[in-house]
């Protein structure tokens, strides 16, 4: 029997959790809950979602806008095995007492921090790990896209340091209030927090990271430098690594893709629900390797990275797949992430 | 028996009509043809659409890219009943000559002058005037947004005078060339080149425009003014109209958009392909109407408010349908855009 | 003996105001005040300012930073003949009584309503009105450069309407925490505030306007469409109005400024205090008469097109000039607004 | 006697090095070059600069635009001692050719390649290599701000290795028509060419540099991570160092400047000429050291940081200053670049 599962916030992140769940053969989305009926309220309805009315929300609100609802977000969790928390960020701490009160499990996003949950998430590096948990926190997109790659080079090859500078996008397309619109803000947190955020799932890995804020709401790009202990052959070797690892979308050189904006618009080319492209992007001519040193840059697209995580983490909890390829191959085949 | 199209020309337009003619009943995809094999010919190619090789690129580069070809453009002209050019504008201008020397009928976008074809097209403006005809421009992006937005007004109300300023979006997403990333530009032409080409559609609306260029990719949004001779009575039943009519999508206030930002996130949401948005979009809360006159902002998506008139056009030329409402009603079934 | 006068805030308006206050001959700046010890501050310091520490803003928190203070702003008040409030929009409403009792008149910007006030002003429109008074309000900068404008036109040649669609710079330079990144947000009012506020100086004026903003942090750009019961001659001779007129600056079609980007460049060569632009910046090749129509585009340099109007509304309240010629003539002097 | 100079190109760089020479007791400014009659060469006549001639531009084309010139850029060359070439990049290449024919010396910039000259140049790091020289290239905005934290870091404490990811604006503020507007881009050359030209003025440096180009238009960022020998004691030794250097301005904590608007706004407060921030920016809260480690980000405006290098450069080739720290304390005082 399917597990059943509830997504709390329908943003960014809700919605596309949401979407995903709604396609695996073994999990049922339950329902949905919402605090303002808008315009992703009334999508939801269209799409078949049970709506039910978070937070501060009130029926009247809905009702007033012509969008049904189900109940309240109490009553949503009681139908359910599982709550995929996709509040704001820190608001997930406050709802994990609800759940636990409730005595569902519940999966957390990376806005939270990781002592919301008994294990921090990512495909990748430790499935196992979420293994019949209770709680897991499935780390941000800046973590996931670090760990992923950092899971496909460290298992291979041995690194001695890791370097990433994060080129942070500043909002997300709809988030029309956050600026800056001309200027590049760094981040104050030095070495910033996504290191010791990675190794919430490796824990081995020697990674030290950086990060600005520029005006752009497409991706994240990273710059990564590793050092490596025994190095791949060449950049062929580390290429062929990226190419043949689920979750990684290589460029070639011939493709034209010279940024992030025709990444994007390869996505949209590409057509998976609401263009998302899940993968770390990285290029053909965007990598190199030199002695003990690599240089790549990889592409984040902080919307949807998270996503298929999400569902992995899961399906962990539920040990619904022996391993993380049984669940990554479910996870990649229904939400159209084949490799070409 | 369909009618056999090629596109000439993979951009942003090109492989949009693609997609669209693809998905008719009464219509036939041949092939497209483009010049470069970059990530766009091997997304066509996925779509098991032929490709074909267009201007001065060679079928070594498409070799070494490993992408198939079926041969040049012109093996695929001599294929086909007609041919939609979606060349770079003023490059359809010398194609034209190469399909009439094939004999085969051609549909030009707005990006060429009118005197490229017999007649200036937009469905709801003017289809009568396309049936049968050999060539046939289809009129620009903000041409169009303005051409249906007269048509469905000024067949209701008597129009005396109507002033749009258009707000361009400087580049489109994937046009990482073009700028200014911080500034406005004044298009120095008083009154914009915009109104006399509605008029080559709709001949007697009495419209005059002008135009700036803003930094952003999503999409244009015109203000506009109206003055009647006889008005709606009021807002309601201005709104009603537009709500009333195919190719326009009405936000209602509670619905949150507050700009061209949410209204791109409502077409990833809905999910037509490519999350296009191909109806003029309006605002109940951005529509006022005060005696005689009216103001009312919307927003056009460049990239794809044409696709669905391309389609009428064919439909048109080869008198597939008897009237404009025959065409839309099948051209909108199959792209998605059908009416809440 | 010249008038002395306070600075309350000192932010974008604030500091330009003081810098320019400090330079008239009849006018002496005694202080300004700040609630916080930024870098604004210590150049303020650095100026030779006095600063007084305003709102929730503390003493302890300025010797932290080493910015010496020298009271707080009541004492500041006490010691001047006038305040040229500058605090945030509608934080104005809340100083005026404070103005009031400490028995000081008052010069209030555009952000707040105009009952603030016993006048709204702009220099080229109706500075005898301001003569004399106790409070004034000096209009904001779209609605200043609409009434300068307007008042240069509408003297000269009689106005049937004037239409104005406002594309508006959606943050400041510095201000970092602002947006949209990507988009364009119509101005859900329509018609747009501005008219009404244009009224308050020019009441015959029959102008209406709309807004939207757009992601850019230079300059607004207005697009005027003006109907004239008894219009110019041609382009030429409105252009001379504008050109002949003060507080306007037209580029001339060779010089190669196409937007808002390069005449902030053309800013920057000249070299004024802080590179600012105060005129209405017109272009020869942005403006065209047709009959009874004219239309042109004007840029506004929001940050600083109301300054010199500022220090003429001084001038007028306390009648150390005759007449606007008079007052503006110092201004225009002292500033560096001299026609080439 | 002061030494003669013409500058050749008077865009973003050649009008600041004609400021900054004119301002220099010990050189003339004899004349600018340039091709085309704009705003730009209206405010260089303003200035009392004589104009003269450049490339595909001709006499009649000024004449028309009403700007005097005084003859042909070969006619200006034949009067001076050297020419400071700011033509596009490798146009100076081009223009080595006339300038060795003519016999006279050449200051060229960091768009060309170094073989242009017979030494490249940064004041802080090798002033002394350029004395008596003939030929020197300035190095380019970033290479300048690598090469002064470079000096200024490793001759106090041995280097390891330094890592610098440059996030790199995309176009100069009134460069219109370039982009991205939407987007990152990275620079797909690993490590970027920035690291070598270091070198060229800094052979011991052991620096290895990446880019990504982001769509502002304001300042560069660079991200650097520095591993030493011999680390400073901590973050305040290290920036006490920055503190107390030439050439180099550090916002403390408390001054609330969360990016490069505000740098710039700083800019616009201090009121240097065209508002220019000629100093590597470093923050405070923006620099760390942890054990052999240092991170720091350091703000580049691209504008105006190789300007008093230029003028460093001239004085060496002519031997008018012993040493570095004489030239750069005449350069620092005359362009108002004070410590404070």
């Amino acid at each position: 029997m399917a597990v059943r599962v509830a997504v709390n916030g329908y943003g960014t992140i809700g919605k596309r959790v949401a979407d995903a769940v709604a396609r695996q053969p073994d999990l049922t989305l339950v329902g949905i809950a919402k605090t303002r009926p808008n315009f992703e309220a009334e999508q939801a309805v269209a799409k078949g979602y049970k709506v039910y009315i978070a937070g501060d929300g009130t029926k009247d609100a809905f009702d007033a806008a012509g969008v049904p609802t189900a109940g309240r977000v109490d009553e949503l969790i009681r139908q359910v095995d599982v709550v995929v928390d996709a509040a704001p960020d820190k608001v997930g701490k406050e709802n994990a007492k609800l759940y636990k009160a409730a005595g569902v499990r519940s999966v957390f996003q990376g806005g939270e921090k990781s002592d919301v949950a008994e294990v921090s998430f990512s495909a990748l590096a430790n499935f196992d790990a979420a293994k019949g948990k209770h709680a897991v926190r499935v780390v941000s997109c800046n973590t996931t896209g670090l760990s992923r790659a950092g899971a496909v080079v460290s298992r291979r090859w041995p690194v001695t340091s890791w370097e990433a500078t994060i080129v942070r996008r500043a909002a997300d397309p709809a988030e029309t209030n956050r600026g800056p619109i001309n200027g590049i803000l760094p981040t104050f947190q030095l070495p910033s927090h996504h290191g010791p955020d990675v190794k919430t799932v490796l824990p081995q890995l020697p990674i030290t990271t950086t990060a600005v804020v520029v005006p752009t709401t497409l991706m994240h790009v990273h710059v990564n430098h590793v050092r490596f202990a025994t190095p791949p052959r060449d950049g062929a070797e580390l290429l062929a690594a990226f190419r043949g690892s689920r979750r990684f979308h290589v460029f070639g050189a011939w493709e034209g893709v010279d940024g992030t904006p025709q990444a994007m618009e390869f996505a949209r080319d590409r057509g998976l629900n609401r263009n998302d492209l899940m993968e770390n992007v990285l290029w053909e001519n965007g990598l190199k390797v030199d002695g003990h040193d690599a240089w790549f840059f990889q592409a984040i697209h902080q919307e949807s990275i998270v996503i298929p995580e999400v569902v992995d983490a899961l399906r962990a909890m539920f040990e619904l797949a022996p391993d993380a390829e049984h669940s990554m191959a479910i996870t990649d085949r229904t939400l159209g992430l084949t490799k070409s």
